[in-house]
């Protein structure tokens, strides 16, 4: 699977947006997750220079945009059609959340065009619409506050897009634990220090080293850590049998 | 896991945010995905009617926020924070993508508070604000187009939070397939009608068969459906036999 090519193979299609401004958003939330190609049907207002700004860089998206007369024209080629809905209806397709319908358009975006379809910002998608999609996508969201802007759905769906078409690395640096033997050595070492500097005095030296390999089980410690955890110690050591032949000096 | 009590327990940091406007989005954004602490660290504008007009009815959001004037005094009590970080940074603690970072935050949040540092529009987190995090967070992006709005990254990082924390289900009304004895009558039924209108003349009936098979496969029939289907043919079959009269009749 060609996996740039799947994000290519995607159609934003914004139906009748009554905001420019949402316009601009959406392509600045598309073009965040490697999406290229925004269709409008019959849009409010535009070009439009509220949709300039709000694109915020993103404006060879806007400037590529195909502006429609008809969904017919926007679907065009499309082989898989995903309609967001908000509302619940009687009769519907298929509702799949957006991780589903990601991983089902990237299956099919792989070789060729599919949409995801978006209604007006006032009542979304129509029920003519709404017929032509094989998959309606419904947000999860809080149900006593379901007002999720045009855009930010956009990015959310351009997000799971992202991830399900392979492309959601996001360039963490790796942890690179050091060997067992590594570790151990520290814990030999940390143990014959807490013992010299007289802190193993306790009745339970091994629950308490038990208690500081857990601890230091959690963090994984990497080599360069544990050089500087052991150079600690020497130092500790150091400094403990200086203190002592001040003593003794006394 | 008392799965609210997750959401409840998630505190959305905000550090010095230059727009207001980007403050009221996030309570918006926020508020869809049933995320209700807003936290702001020295805000630059705030309260703001921009906000206000912004978060398009997250007001009781703004209302609520807790405005501070240090980095101590909103993390206090937290037992995890984790930064949003664009930055790839020299050392850095453990940098994690969203979907990891919700579901460790999720974990945590089941009984104590824990907070999602968000840093400036322009600049991010400062090194002193990353060094206060136990993990960073990256959402993967366009490397070649890395400008996420604050809200947009609020917007995705609360529906990961809201997926982590169990409350992922869209309400999708399920589809209830019909169960097989019923699925195969149709197809009996199908096969007859087929043979009587003349359109199994074909050499290989068989071989349609089995292609109608994998279509209706795919679909996963309801009992409805199968009964509007079985409807149809009833009625294919008898508009045939009429016609069939009529021709004799002549």
């Amino acid at each position: 699977m060609d996996k740039p090519k799947i994000l290519e193979n995607i159609r934003v299609v914004l139906s009748h947006t009554s905001h420019p401004g949402n316009i601009g958003a959406a392509a600045r939330a598309m073009k965040t997750m490697g999406l290229t190609r925004l269709v409008l049907i019959n849009p409010r207002f535009f070009p439009d220079a509220q949709a300039e700004a709000m694109a915020a860089g993103a404006t060879d998206i806007l400037e590529q945009a195909q502006i429609c007369a008809s969904l017919d024209e926007a679907l065009q080629g499309c082989v898989l059609v995903a309609g967001m809905s908000a509302r619940v209806r009687d009769i519907s397709q298929e509702v799949l959340p957006p991780r589903q319908a990601a991983a089902l358009l990237a299956q099919q975006a792989s070789n060729q065009p599919v949409a995801l379809l978006f209604g007006t910002e006032m009542s979304g998608l129509t029920n003519e619409e709404v017929a032509r999609c094989q998959v309606l996508v419904r947000i999860p969201v809080n149900p006593d506050f379901t007002s999720l802007n045009l855009a930010a759905a956009v990015q959310l769906l351009s997000y799971e897009m992202r991830l399900a078409a392979g492309q959601g690395d996001c360039g963490a640096p790796e942890l690179h634990p050091a060997p067992a033997e590594q570790v151990e050595r520290y814990f030999q070492h940390l143990e014959v220090v807490l013992g010299e500097i007289g802190f193993l005095h306790s009745k339970h030296p091994t629950k308490l080293m038990h208690k500081l390999r857990r601890l230091y089980a959690r963090a994984r410690l990497e080599q360069e850590e544990i050089n500087i955890l052991r150079g600690i110690l020497t130092v500790t050591l150091e400094h403990h049998a200086k203190k002592a032949e001040e003593k003794e000096d006394v």
